[in-house]
């Protein structure tokens, strides 16, 4: 993406994001508060800040820094500029806002580690997105994602075009190696699945081999992991499933290797990196 | 740090690490717990399996995966191998555990979340320490923390050998340049904090020059940080102060500058992406 | 179900359970405890009591009297003579419990509520799934259930032999009047849905009337809710659709009508009344 | 009651209602959010809706309603146009809402189930009080409620014409039959509460005969529970007291029964199943 | 009371105590927990401390001791050698503790702040008991408590020989003097309030004046209190009323006055000073 | 200080205020509101009313009032006329608020007991530091503070004049006795904590006697105790410093001996009396 452009991306409900933002500030603030400010800063002194991107990317997470600051200011201006999703050039401003020089300072630190954190990941996940670009092929992200920060990180891999893989252990089924190994085959593991699953969960089986994807699609999955296969094997998987069945490719994916996995004709590719180790966005808070 | 060396860090207590895990949990799990497992595994089947290192890297958070397994089966076994602080290879085991195989299947993702995190900021920390070998610098986090997991990220920079910057806005005093223009100059800033400030807190003060830095340190600050100064700069900088301040060299900083940076004789290094930016090390839980 | 048949459900873990039976055993406590107990009885005294079926019924949520007990006498021995998701006939033993005097009645009151609350709903459940039996349809529940109990009244609902509709407004699509009047067709909300929703998410929408089902039948959705039909209307879709997508019969559900709505042919009937109007199972704590 | 009327109730403060409607809320949201409403309807689109009664009851709960489209459109205009413990008949509109479609939708389920759920309990408790008519016998409720919604059942009680018994094992003693068994007798287990309870703490007791009830009038307990006894003994236990003790009578009861048991001349009549088997009162949301 | 004397009082539920006790050690342990020990202490070092009165008094709040220190080691040994409601010499050992050293020194001022709070607490009421001592007058607290204890502080108060009113705003009546003016007398206040109150409640009137009393006897109520009443008045409230009603003394209260007030005739006396001023027992930790 | 006088405190933030306000109201209101209230007083009744001082003394918690009433009633007025800090005499008044008349007698309470035990701590704190004025020592607190309140009366103490020793075990290092014990003297202590200590963090180390003090000093940590020194031992440990270290006297100081405690050449002053013994102030809530 280039500045401008923008994935268009519901937000997520302010009754999901304040109370995490509020868990950071009161974390940020401990026992006696922001003591720096306290002794330098009057009471009544106000401040016009501007949340400014000092590198490209894709922005996430703007929601937290707007409720950090109505958190420890109510009367606070936050104005927006740009928008979840939307990508910014380097030096661009995201967002001004207006009120209480106390309490925009408190709630700098917590508004840009959110912000910078979410749109981090949504630059990553842009930067898979983009090369995977003419072909069938989604970025998907996994589990893996920071404990507490679940709904926020998967709001941020759609933000860069990404697309969500199941939510948690209880929303949709997943079945891994050690399932089958304690099922004793990838067959009788779908059937255990078939008999316990409601009609509105969807299933997917992870396969290792060619052969055990045969096996899969005899009993009708949604969706097949080929987990860790080579390209070749991937371009068979699909000649072979040609479209019945949705394929996810995992394992081994790094932004060198995601186009040639996206051309070989798979569905999806599931990057763990996209929340686990996406490196913040660097966005600064400058005086205006 | 090679496979085997050892950075020996005090182990936080339970009470601190116990609600971030079952929050992991209950999040991960949410309202119909592991859907797949109860299809697949019988209730009382047992697992073992072993947290094993996929790359090199230095340890931390083992007590999430032990209290992450305990919160689920209050009976298994856990027996750590490895200890936080610890460099491991790749291939190497970190700990074993036996229990039931629901239990630990749903315990899996939770564990790995927060040991590979955790892990991979000690990792990161112990690449920043080495190249700063054999100087006086010590590496430093920020508060550029993750929202929520503050104190664990704290823990795994010491893990790596790194060093603590205060935990929050509350527990020391950082003068940055906003607070430098409020007050109009930063020795009038230091004389407000002074008569402020409690006896057991440090006052720190961020100065961008060496005209600002002989002005702090007129008033005797316990430290002052160089913020974005040019290496001859922060050179020039250690002289002058001879030890009389804590120095903390601040911005500018990755694996490629941290030596140069080191070498100019400052105190400290603060390194923000030691906790906004580290990779996840790759640990995985295998059958054993 | 008669005595002694059992429906096979696997159990929550505990750690969903048991922040649900502290909280209720807090509200009965109050800020005093049980003061009557403590007037009473002396503080040494033990007990053995029984929890007996007074009605013939379906068990479910022995996990919760289990867990009251043990959070007021972690000492306490807890015997299950029954399991949930069985049959259990008028004046049997369900479970026996020896501990002490003061923690046992204490804890009756919400072991009762909450075991008799949701076997009531599995009762419920079993005489729904009963006059359903020797047809394809499935009895499933919907989001109508209590504030803070769903996860444990979905499982209620599962030990009655029934199925389970999504758990949140987060984990499945169910578009509904409301949706399509805002699209403007069933149609255009289906291709909208299904330009948004992940891969792990299935897709259902509710149709008034037969010429709806046809133009939802285009667009694939998974599920598909015929909302008030008419018997002749449901067994017309039925013989439409010939089980291409499922088809859930929803409204005017009652234990009168529910056989011939199950012998039209759909796949599924939801029942609101499983968990908003099911009268509790009566369930006593006898002396042993 | 018929249409129109009303029991006049005082409301619970929103401090108490609020915390259980956002927990509600959040259950029902999880961890995506609305995923139908985000996919279907246009973030900036409003609705106009009526919260309408399908069948004729008495309302309980509004405050539940008005507060959870609060907690997701702060800006929404609700507009009541019945109160709590007012009879309404089927199709009388109840309140009608103005605001952002998406919150409106995703605020639905849970205003519902909690306005249904509370509207149902005084529904039946008006029932019982109607049957009562004439009498002196108040209808009053147990502690057989759903957990965590305790405060708000016992107002929905009220809201039905009935009267509360004790909220809490802490705020009144209630002498049972396992209290008497351990203290040898009905008069010393009264010796033992009177020498203990506090000044503000009312007494009451047990009894299965009436022997005992003798036995118990002996210490002057505030009120005397009469457990399944036959209506015959109703009679002689109410010529017996005259007055001189709160006579409630308990077990048995149901909408035949508790005609005949009011005119026996007891004071109280509890019934377990307004709170543990009331059916919810149907009502609808539709557009205006 | 002398040492060795003994108030039996009922322990209160570990479930209400426990949640204070972590609460008040997750305050003192911050994000980084004790520090000073983990530089000082080896991991692996046991301790041996006593739990020892400086200073003579009233014990109450040994659980809390306990509890403090089971959070942080759960397999220390505690174990005590008086009991809450005991009076203690200058010296003597309350409780002596064998475990972890770093444990027992972070829980060690949790546990001293609350047991030497509440023990505060019940010396003071032993000396405003002792002094009332004969007469028919008990000493009782008031809702004055300190927030977040109320529960902690309402038991210290019975270890010392005093006893309750009533817990909060909803579990008993009290009608004020601002009440009294809204209703425009004493008299149609308690009409009110007999209208509105449940069968299990308790109604208390404050009067200011023999006059008012006069009037409110009318209306008996159960309790009446005599608000700063002189002496002289007390002793004609207490003929008048000759035992039909509870007569509470309330305002004035000091240790010099109390004998005289308890000497007047007066059922109850009650004193905020119990829990809103009452001095820290003091109490050490003492190697053993 | 007399009434006028004010000390300069900078607030607490609403966001660590709040939540103790919301929690205080929810125990004082329970599960049923405020019932008497409810029966006495039209739903629709304004109160105007006046925080008044009964007895003179230096203010503290007026946030606690002001978010109390708002918390109940969010349109009410609430007017400040004396601020955190500043001391009043008896009959002058606080603060005025008008609002809903049942919001106003609920939150009252809640409103007095925090803003009269915090306004005690900073009457207690002002009487100690008026004894210590026109020498270099102040006086300063202790952790022995009331479970759950630490932030809110530490910030009291500042209200009266006085200044906060460390907020918990986190924030700084205090060496007592059971570490030198542990480490085999006091240098050994001090050499073990300089080397883990981080940069931003203070050091204190106690000690008993003139001897240990000298070996302390070769150590030069930021602060030294003394405990329990007697005057003459003070006197000399101050000569001896010479201003090198800050000297905190610690033990035996009450109003009768802080004068001369201060007189001795002391730096600071530490009284756990402070927080764990002060009388409330007297404040009522009078109509207006």
């Amino acid at each position: 993406m280039t500045a401008g452009e923008r994935v268009v991306v519901e937000p997520l409900p302010d009754l999901i994001v304040e109370p995490i933002v509020r868990l950071a500030l009161a974390e940020d603030l401990g026992r006696a508060g922001d003591i720096t400010s306290a002794a330098c800063i009057p009471a009544e002194a106000r401040l016009g800040l501007a949340f400014v991107a000092r590198k490209p990317g894709v922005l996430a997470g703007l929601a937290c820094a707007r409720l950090a600051v109505a958190a420890l200011d109510p009367g606070a201006r936050f104005e927006s500029r740009k928008q979840d999703g939307e990508a910014v050039a380097a030096g661009e401003t995201i967002a001004v806002v207006d009120g209480g020089a106390r309490a925009l300072l408190a709630a700098e630190r917590t508004a840009l580690n959110l912000m910078g954190r979410l749109s981090g990941i949504a630059t990553l996940t842009a930067a898979y997105v983009s090369r995977a670009a003419g072909t069938r092929a989604r970025i998907i992200d996994t589990r893996k994602t920071t404990p507490g920060l679940r709904a926020l990180e998967k709001h941020a891999v759609r933000c860069g075009g990404g697309a969500n893989h199941r939510f948690g252990l209880d929303d949709a089924i997943l079945i891994k190696d050690n399932h089958v190994a304690a099922c004793g085959g990838v067959a009788e593991a779908l059937r255990r699945v078939r008999a316990h699953a409601g009609h509105m969960v969807k299933v997917e089986v992870e396969v290792d081999s060619l052969a055990q994807l045969r096996e899969a699609l005899e009993e009708k999955p949604d969706v097949i992991m080929l987990d860790n296969f080579a390209l070749a094997d991937l371009r068979e998987a699909a000649a072979l499933v040609r479209g019945r069945v949705v394929l996810e490719a995992s394992g081994g994916v790094d932004l060198d290797t995601v186009g040639d996995i996206a051309r070989t004709g798979v569905d999806l590719i599931s990057v763990g990196a996209l929340t686990h180790s996406a490196p913040v966005l660097d966005i600064g808070l400058d005086a205006v």
